[in-house]
């Protein structure tokens, strides 16, 4: 059963793994979202990518989510000793993954062809695909001005408000014929528990997305979503901060909102069983289950409640 | 007295060292062969520049003579694993070198003016500048062919015997303008106890380096080599074996008479006594004295040895 996943970074890769568990092999295609990328010290960063990759791969570090377990820095510091910028740390297996990319990319290859070239080395059965070749790369209006993203995410501990978000490169940015040929291949799409606004929707801007999924509707392969907020928190980073200076309010309620339209289902959590009949009221399914995915097993529970949620409510 | 060395790697890097114990800060410029340099995992690496760079910094490995000393290959073990070719195995904080220089020349600044930023960032005195701007790119003859110089050095461990060398770009690069104001402003210079083939020759094949040396001697600089081949064998490396399978005779005098033209003064080794009444013979003055650097002593004595033979015989 050909399963889409759209997907961010540490929440997305989570339930990107537990999809795996119970996904056949080479049956998940996860479309990541590419406008958190940076250029580094020459090099292109991808976090969100790699988070989802190293996930999936099994080498991602248990405990911060992203980057690889048992990481080390030396090539780090050695760049700060020559005056690079530090913010951004590397690790030294991590810069491996840069340095490989840059040079295939600076080659002429595609970036999902370089891409899908990495998780092959990592033995992913599945597939991670950037949702374009082309950058993409969000900013964010603060109180301050535009920034880049990381420059917000990781340089300023995300500390300030995020008032307006802008996604540089989207309009002319083409979706990978991989990713509309999964999308269309699609028995279901899910997309994970991730930030709405800086994950899922610089991957729905990408011309051509949207409608490959309305498509994917039409025929009846059903587009269900994860909340990222519980209890009216994001269980990591900037989600619910985000969406209340921005206008909105913080709860899996408002997330359902910004969906309408594009989703058949949604997931929330027991915490939030109260917000159910409001969440129908928007015209959406709604199943109500555990979405914290605190362990691997998890992971796997919320993954296959998840799939289940989405196929028992196909329309054909 | 400002000095300038022209040097290839680990010998180089160690009379140069000599030279900066013994020179005020800021006296010793090194001028560094470049054609052993190469790209790769599209970085532009710099064997020689690096290893004197390290060694004058006091970072190198004191025992293998180049990379930093307590290296760590955490990013080669995943470059190998992305199935990157793995026979130029690179260091994490090395690694980290490559890809500052390689970014700052991608975005634009002249290799001189990166490579002098990395070592003002090391806390040189004094400069080591790549001969020229342009890649010049040193390949080896062997029966099965021609071989890019690191392919035969590193990945071949020098097994074949090489027939012939030549440096391609040579022709058409530019010696920098830095190195010919260095050899401009330079009160004697010594050429470091480098492989003369594949270490000094490069260098002295970019167009107006070898004008500028002859100028320097007209005006009364001396140029005085330290001989790399003591009792008819190399301390490092193959140059025995390139000066025999090029059709010459490995010595310390093969060596000297390379040189004839070029130089005034040739330091030999105690153990090459004997050849000193040849050396004469070929016009050159000649310096006896314990030329093998076994240590940091050893290194400076030599230095100091180097410098007063070389001034000593100054012609005006």
């Amino acid at each position: 059963m050909p399963i889409v996943a759209l997907a961010g970074g540490v929440g997305g890769a989570r339930l990107a793994h537990g999809l795996q568990q119970v996904l056949p092999p080479g049956d998940l295609t996860v479309i990541v979202n590419t406008g958190d990328d940076l250029e580094l010290h020459g090099l292109l960063v991808m976090p969100d990518h790699d988070t989802v990759v190293y996930t999936l791969a099994g080498l991602a570090d248990p405990v911060q989510g992203w980057g690889l377990a048992g990481e080390t820095y030396a090539a780090a510091a050695m760049l700060g000793r020559y005056g690079q910028p530090t913010w951004f740390r590397l690790g030294d297996r991590d810069l491996a993954t840069h340095v490989v990319r840059t040079a295939r990319v600076r080659a002429g290859e595609r970036l999902t062809t370089v891409c899908l070239g990495l998780q092959a080395a990592l033995g992913l059965a599945g597939r991670v695909l950037p949702m374009s070749d082309d950058p993409v790369r969000t900013r964010v209006r603060t109180d301050d001005g535009w920034l880049d993203f990381q420059d917000y995410f990781v340089r300023l501990h995300q500390a300030p408000e995020v008032r307006e978000v802008r996604f540089d490169g989207a309009a002319t940015a083409r979706a990978s014929s991989e990713a509309l040929a999964a999308i269309e291949a699609a028995e279901a799409i899910v997309i994970a528990p991730s930030n709405p606004i800086v994950s899922i929707e610089p991957i729905l801007a990408v011309p051509g997305v949207r409608a490959a999924l309305d498509q994917a509707r039409q025929r009846g392969a059903p587009v269900v979503a994860v909340s990222p907020i519980v209890g009216g928190r994001a269980l990591k980073g900037p989600a619910d901060r985000m969406l209340r200076s921005m206008g909105g309010d913080a709860s899996a309620l408002a997330v359902a909102s910004r969906y309408v339209g594009l989703i058949d289902g949604f997931l929330i959590d027991e915490a939030d069983r109260a917000l159910a009949p409001s969440v129908v009221a928007l015209g959406l399914r709604v199943l109500v289950t555990d979405t914290v995915m605190v362990d691997d097993a998890a992971r796997t529970r919320l993954a296959a409640a998840t799939l289940a949620f989405a196929t028992g409510q196909r329309t054909r």
